[in-house]
């Protein structure tokens, strides 16, 4: 695993960012992730940056919806850190277990048909290419 | 690509699909992807029968956010027809231009943090592992 | 796309791939896949005699078994052209419509399970870890 | 990792497809997977008599090369639970390590070439076209 | 697909990214991805933005090295589009197809042995973790 | 996980690889990867002997680079062993914390647009088809 940066190690490029995490997030608590990413600061900061603008900002998706899309994704690609993180940032925002039972769901039937799709080598339809 | 069974072509199994497909959708039109499962009709049966529960009955998703989520798994694993075929639906079910260009860019984000906790091999959070 | 390299224009050592690829296949035949290789050719040679080693060669799975095999694979990375030629090279060997029927739907479930392992991060069963 | 659901605990609905799970497999052994699909019944109820009919009904594919089709797509994916799993499966169905061997090489050759037909961007030949 | 915002149909914001674009590449071509991404202009500013550190500006890395991890990632993703653009933009960094096929001959087995370490579950070696 | 083989229990044809790769990387320490492929020598074999060739025999492309390219493969697919394994040959090659940071920058991007690429469903441009 790679070294976690903590905050009295930071240099002021990555505790700017570690504040601001902790203002936007009113938590002390900086995640692991973060701490791995000041491994290299202009990913540290970009990074922050692309999440606040895409998850926080005000958007016409509530911010529970998009925790569940960023659980869709994580789920398919198998990152064992982003689902346990993202499920509990869900939980946080008020997913039931009976919603992460209904996504879930989705993201499997999802990748069935995928492979469905691809297997058969189904054309798309006229009316689907606009 | 799959032969595909058109309607009159079909057995009486693979024609009572259609026609639930159609009564269902309130429409004549089977889109190819029924037409390709329709080669082996257990698959059409019951891919059509998760289709209807995962995507259709009543739970607490609502359908616009249902279709958002599997255009995310379908993005990621980049699968064109379902890309096309979902992105439609949810255009049918009031998706703006907008709200694609907010999911696609969670869907994107996420695939960037997915690597990023992966390449620094990130160990969970405790918090995170309940 | 690539060049793709025709036995007229092909190099001596090109040659030797192609003829070895007539002579096991008996057939005049060259897929587009070699004629791409062939524009470098230490890849061409190792790729074609780890297709002999691992297709053709005998061993204690039967060459269509091995054909199902590859298709999994090529339809859950979403391959058009391995897809393609490796359903063709499973027909010529046998496959049935009902086979790739039975293919197609393990390969379905089996991405949709992987997905909801993930989801739910199932703990691995002691008995399942030796 | 989710919670699992015992049988003591499970609604009426979960303990139905346990002793379903049961009878069918003739173990009392419920593994952990079924016990996180449990958190929401109506995925567990539908991934059990998909799996049912896909793997376990009689149909033109023996129960272990079905096994050996789920192990290429779950290796293929990086799923740690299900290729546990479905190798434990397939080796009570007897396959040996030299057949696992085969298998495993055959996933790995797919893998590679399915790269390098995407990064030569290899034409699908006329002939695989239909 | 998308709609492409050409940039007699943009709004300034869009013309903005589209003049950065042209001056910082020294070429007025603007090809279909920003086009696309118009359609979503944070999407758009902030891709471009990434592009421009990543990808442009100063580092320990030369442009060419660059673009050859993008096509490894590219390659392995199945992207036709960024196969594409991604290969053209390394030729005109000097890439020759000897290169191309180096690359791709690590990239496939790369593919082969990611699979093979799945597969046989193999243990991280205790030197490897730290 | 699998039996690892040990090079006092291995075969003569195991023992002749186990050699032939302390004698190449000049260390007497074999890593757990190759101890789970003896498990079938021809895998064992065919295996190494690509590595060797694609890896460290003399090519355009230098052996940092190569690890590189391995490392944005093996991030991608998300397979911690390759992780681990390549990261570390990376870093015994000169790699520095920098450098690894700019490449899984160039990882996380390549996947975030990979993606977009795909949502976007954008359409390849003409030039790039070549």
């Amino acid at each position: 695993m790679s070294h976690l940066v903590e905050y009295d190690d930071a240099s002021d490029e990555v505790r700017a960012v570690y504040d601001d995490i902790r203002a936007t997030r009113q938590t002390d608590y900086i995640n692991n992730f973060w701490k791995a990413l000041a491994n290299h600061p202009p990913t540290l900061r970009r990074t922050w940056e692309t999440i606040k603008e895409v998850m926080i900002a005000p958007g016409e998706l509530d911010p529970l919806t998009r925790e569940l899309i960023y659980i869709a994704v994580s789920v398919t690609n198998g990152c064992e850190y982003c689902i346990a993180s993202h499920t509990a940032a869900a939980r946080s925002k008020g997913m039931s277990e009976t919603v992460l039972g209904e996504v879930l769901a989705i993201v499997a039937t999802a990748n069935t048909t995928n492979r469905l799709a691809n297997g058969y080598r189904v054309p798309v339809d006229e009316q689907f290419k606009t």
